[in-house]
C-alpha cells in the first residue's frame, strides 16, 4: 500500500474526548472514528489488525476441533422467552418490531440460538460438538465509553460446547481454557484467569481472562503468593474474627440523636463498626429488600444480584424507605421486620451483642443477636473484599488490580438445552438435555486492550503478530528522484518477500513521516534517505526498542526477514 | 475434518418448503437451517464456502486498490434524514429506539455512513479513494423467500468510490465493472451485465450483474445478436408504428354497455388495442395519479416509480377510483381531467383518433387526440417490453431471461456527498462535493446462485474455487481395520499436501457415504475399499463429470494434486 493513497487520517493532537490510552491512540493514529456514542467505524489500519486477531482466534478454535458457523444477528423473541432472558436482559437488549409487528431482538449473545440449532443433534454419539462464530453483538450499554473498550456494537467470537454430561463439559471447558491462554499469548495480552460471576448467563461457574490495564473497569483480587485470583464480584477473603460478649436477653433501644452513619455510632456510642449491623434497602425487581452487612463491610452489588437473581436492582429512595420502615437511613434495622425479605452477609452469622438502627429516627438498638432477633430469609456472601485482607487460600495479603475483561468462559450446564429442548439419547436410550458451555472473546475490545498494553507516549507499538503492516518504508526526501526510486525498489522487494509493507511516499517532511510511523505503531521502519544512499545504506528502526541500525542497501530485505517471525 | 465429528446434518428427503434448487439442496445437504423467515443459520460447510467467496471478492477489491473498512450496522437516524432516505426506505428499514429513546435503524446499505466517514477527506489530492467492507445488511423484505436468495439479514460486500468529478467516477466505475466480471468468473457464475433501474439509490445510472437461473426473480431483456441487455425495469424496444387517421375535431362519446376491458372494446367497437388509451390509477405517496399507456402495452411498475420518485406506490382501490373519477375501471379516461396528475407513456405521444373511457360507466370516447385532449403532466417510458420485440440497438428480436441479481453497481453522483457534507477542495481551491459510486455483492446470495448454476439431481456440484473441501476420503468399510488405516493415511497425506480434505469415517454403509458426498458437492471423492486395496488401488470420482478412475494407492495424492488448481 502507498501511504499517499491510503486513508490513514492521523491527527496532530490528542482528541479531547478520549481518556483511555487505546481510545486516544486509535483515534489519533487514524484507526477508528466514532459514528455515534458506542458505534465506531474501523478504518483500513484497524480492519487489518482485526483480521489478524480473528485469524489467530480462528486458528486456535480450529485447533481444538471447533467448527465455525454463522447464526443470525436478529432474533425472534420466542427462544429468548423460552430461556427467560427476554425479560432478564432488560434495557441492555435492543428490541424492535418488524413490518408484521413480530417482536425481534438484536443478539447480545447466542446461547438460545445455538441451542436451537443443537436441537437437530439426537444421539450422544454426535457429542461432543464445539461450534463457534464471529458475529456482531449489540448491547444497549448505559454508558458506552473508552472507545473500543465498551461499545454498543462489536464483533464477538462466541463458542458453544455441547456435551452429554458434566464430565464432558469439564473436558471441553479445559480445552477452551487452554485455547484462550494460547490466544492471549499470541495476541501479546498478559492475562489473569480469574473466578468470575456468571451474571445473567447462569450456570455452574465461569472464568474470566483479565488483562491488567489502567483503563480497565473490572477489579481483580489476587494473591501473588498462591495464584488465587477472582473478580471482585466473586472474591472472598479470610474474615477477621470479632469477639462478641454474651449480650442481653433482648435488644435494648437507646437514643442516638444526630447519629447518621456507622462512624457516628462508633464514635459517640462505643459501638465499633465491626460490631454494627449495616442495613441497606434495595429494590430488587420491584420488591423492597433489606440487605444486612457488618458495619465495616461494603456491599458488592453484583454479589447481591447473583445471590437473588434480580434482573433490575437499585438502591431504594429515602421516601420509599421511610414509607416501608418508618425511619430514614441512619436509623434503619431489621429487628422485628417481618413483612420484607431480609438477606444477610455470611459475616453476620452467629454474631451477638450487635448494634443496629431501631427504625425510629435517632434511636438504635444494642444487644442484638442476629439469628435470635432478625428473620433472615437468606444468607449469602455479599461483602466486597478489600486490598490487604488475607487470601482465602494462602492467607497472604490480597492485592487488587484494575483489569480489562478480554475473555469469559462459562459452564452453563443444561439450562439452555432444557429451555430450548436440545436433547439427545444417552447410551441407555434415555432423552437427556445437552450440557452446554459458552466461550466469548470480544474482538475489538481485544484490539483496544493490545493498545493499552503496547504503547508509549509516541503512539502504538503493535506486536508483529497483529500489526497492520510489518514494515513502513519511509522515503525521507520525496522530491529526490533517486531516493524515491530506491524506496520503490525496496518496497517491491519487501512485497515480493511476502512482508506486509506500506511505503510512505507522501510529499511531506521526513519528520512528519517518522511521527506517523511511530504513532501508527508499525514494528519496523525502513528509512531510505539521500545521505545513506550516497554511502549505500538504509536505516532500520525498531518501534519497540526504538533502536536504529544502519544496514547496506542490499541487506535490508534479508535483514528484515530475520527480524520478523 | 472427520465427518463423524462434523455437524453436517444431511436429510434423506427434500424439504417440503423449498422450491428453489439452492434452497432445497442447501437444506438437504446440511449447509443451512432457517431460524425464522428470512434468517438463516449457516452451518460449518456453508461457512467454509462463504469464507472462500469472501476471499475471492476481497482479493479483487484489493487488486483495484480498494481499502477494507468496517462501519457500524446500527445507525443513528440523522444521516438517513439528511439524505432523505429515512422516509424513502419505508417499511423495508428496520427501525428501533435505544434506552434514551433515540431513533436508530439497521443498515440496509451504507451510502450515508460512508459519506459521513468521507467528510474527513479535504483535498482533491486524496482522491480517488475506494473503500469497502463486508457487513451485515438488514432489510425487512415483504416476502423473504428462496432460502438464501432473499433474506432479511445477509452479508454484503459494499464498496464506495470517491472522486473529484464525473470523469473520475467513470474511471472508478469501470474498475469495479472489471473487478465484478473477474469475481463472478472466479465464482463460477455466468452473468449478464445489464442496464438497471437505480431504485431508491438515485444517481446517474447503474449496471446489474445478472445470473441466469430458473429461481431468479428478475427478468433481463437482451439481444443475442448485439449484446444489448437491460433489466426489464429499464429495457426498451423499437416501437411498431401505428397509422392514425386524422380523427374528428373533438372526442365523441359513444355507448359501450358491458365493456370492461381493452379486449371487449376492441372486439365490440372496432377499436384495436393499439389505438386505445389504457388508463390506470395509482396512489403515489398518497396522491391519486392517472397513468396512461397504449391499450396493448403493460405497465412496468418500477418504471413508474423511477419516473415519479414515489416511495410507496400502489394501485388505487375501486372505491377510491369512483370517488375521484365518477366511474369504475373499464370506463376510465383522462380527457377533461384537470384535478389529478397525469403521466403518459412515450408511446402515446402524437397519437390521434384514439379510444378511451369517458369516466361514465358504459361510455367511451373515440377520436381522442392525446396531446390536444389530455393534460399530460409528464411523459415517461412506462411500458414493459415483451419477448420478441425489436432490439433498440440492432432491431433483432429481444429475448427475456429469468435471472438472479448477484451484483449491482451505481454511479451515484454527488447526492450523498451533498446531503452529508462530504466536500474537498478542488485544484482551484473551491469546495466541491465528492462524486460517489457504490458497488454491492450479496455474499450469501452469491453462494445460493452458485448452487442454482452448479447442481444436478443428486446434489450440489461446487466449483473447486469455492468448495468447502476439495476431497472427501470415503472409507468404504468402516469396520475393516486395514481399510480404516489406509483411509487415515491418505487423509493425513492429503492434509500434508495442503489439500482441504474431509474423511468420511462414519460407521455407515458405503452407499450412504457416496450419497452424502454427492449431495454436499465436494469436487473429488477418494474411495478406499477392501477390494481395491487388495490390488493396491483406490478410486477417484469427479463430482462434475461423475467419472471414476482407478489409481494405484501411491499415486492417489499426486493425482489429486494435478486435478486441483
Amino acid at each position: 500500500m502507498r501511504w499517499s493513497q491510503a486513508h490513514i487520517p492521523t491527527l496532530r493532537d490528542d482528541p479531547a474526548e478520549a481518556e483511555a490510552a487505546s481510545h486516544r491512540l486509535l483515534l489519533r493514529a487514524g484507526y477508528v472514528r466514532q459514528l455515534t456514542a458506542g458505534h465506531y467505524s474501523l478504518l483500513p489500519l484497524a480492519v487489518r489488525v482485526r483480521t489478524k486477531i480473528i485469524a489467530i482466534v480462528r486458528d486456535e478454535m480450529d485447533r481444538i476441533g471447533a467448527q465455525e458457523m454463522l447464526l443470525p444477528a436478529l432474533h425472534p423473541a420466542e427462544p429468548w422467552r423460552r430461556s427467560g432472558r427476554w425479560e432478564l436482559m432488560g434495557q441492555e437488549m435492543f428490541r424492535l418490531r418488524d413490518r408484521r409487528d413480530a417482536e425481534l431482538a438484536l443478539g447480545m449473545t447466542h446461547e438460545e440460538i445455538f441451542a436451537t440449532v443443537a436441537r437437530e443433534l439426537n444421539s450422544y454419539r454426535q457429542l461432543p460438538q464445539q461450534w463457534y462464530q464471529f458475529q456482531t453483538k449489540f448491547r444497549d450499554e448505559p454508558r458506552p465509553k473508552g472507545g473500543l473498550l465498551r461499545t454498543r456494537e462489536f464483533t464477538m467470537k462466541d463458542a458453544y460446547s455441547f456435551d452429554l454430561d458434566r464430565a464432558g463439559l469439564d473436558v471441553s471447558f479445559e480445552a477452551y481454557h487452554g485455547a484462550y491462554t494460547r490466544i492471549f499469548e499470541r495476541l501479546g495480552l498478559p492475562v489473569l484467569a480469574v473466578e468470575a460471576s456468571s451474571g445473567t448467563m447462569g450456570g455452574a461457574g465461569s472464568t474470566e481472562f483479565m488483562c491488567p490495564a489502567a483503563a480497565g473497569e473490572d477489579l481483580v483480587v489476587h494473591s501473588p503468593s498462591c495464584g488465587y485470583a477472582a473478580n471482585i464480584e466473586r472474591a472472598t477473603a479470610v474474615l477477621d474474627t470479632v469477639e462478641d460478649g454474651p449480650g442481653p436477653p433482648a435488644p435494648e433501644p437507646f437514643d442516638t440523636p444526630g447519629v447518621r452513619t456507622i462512624e457516628d455510632l462508633a464514635r459517640d456510642h462505643d459501638a465499633p463498626a465491626d460490631r454494627q449491623i449495616k442495613t441497606l434497602v434495595y429494590v430488587l425487581d420491584g420488591r423492597l429488600t433489606l440487605v444486612l452487612l457488618r458495619g465495616d463491610h461494603p456491599l458488592n452489588e453484583q454479589k447481591l444480584v447473583d445471590a437473588t437473581g434480580a434482573a433490575d436492582p437499585r438502591a431504594a429512595a429515602p421516601d420509599e424507605i421511610r414509607a416501608a420502615l418508618g425511619a430514614l437511613p441512619g436509623s434503619l434495622g431489621a429487628v422485628g421486620v417481618t413483612d420484607l425479605p431480609v438477606i444477610a452477609d455470611e459475616a453476620l452469622r452467629g454474631r451477638r451483642a450487635m448494634f443496629t438502627g431501631a427504625n425510629r429516627d435517632d434511636v438504635h438498638l444494642r444487644g442484638v443477636d442476629v439469628e435470635r432477633d432478625i428473620e433472615v430469609g437468606a444468607w449469602a456472601d455479599l461483602r466486597e473484599v478489600a486490598e490487604g485482607e488475607p487470601c482465602p487460600r494462602c492467607a497472604e495479603p490480597l492485592r487488587i488490580t484494575r483489569t480489562i475483561e478480554v475473555g469469559h468462559i462459562f459452564k452453563l450446564g443444561d439450562r439452555y438445552a432444557r429451555a430450548l429442548g436440545a436433547e439427545v439419547l444417552d447410551p441407555e436410550g434415555k432423552r437427556v438435555p445437552i450440557t452446554m458451555g459458552s466461550y466469548g472473546i470480544g474482538i475489538e475490545r481485544a484490539l483496544a486492550a493490545i493498545v493499552e498494553v503496547h504503547h508509549d507516549d509516541r503512539g502504538i507499538i503493535w506486536p508483529t503478530a497483529v500489526a497492520p503492516y510489518q514494515v513502513t518504508v519511509v522515503v525521507a526526501q520525496s522530491n529526490d528522484d533517486p531516493t524515491v526510486a530506491a524506496g520503490d525498489t525496496l518496497y517491491r522487494e519487501l512485497l515480493a518477500a511476502g512482508i506486509e509493507t506500506i511505503i510512505d511516499d507522501r510529499p511531506e517532511r521526513a519528520g512528519v513521516k517518522f511521527r506517523d510511523a511511530e504513532l501508527t505503531g508499525i514494528p519496523y521502519r525502513l528509512t531510505v534517505g539521500k545521505r545513506g544512499l550516497a554511502e549505500g545504506t538504509v536505516e532500520i528502526t525498531s518501534r519497540s526498542t526504538t533502536e536504529t541500525q544502519k544496514v547496506p542497501l542490499a541487506e535490508a530485505v534479508p535483514h528484515l526477514h530475520t527480524l520478523l517471525p
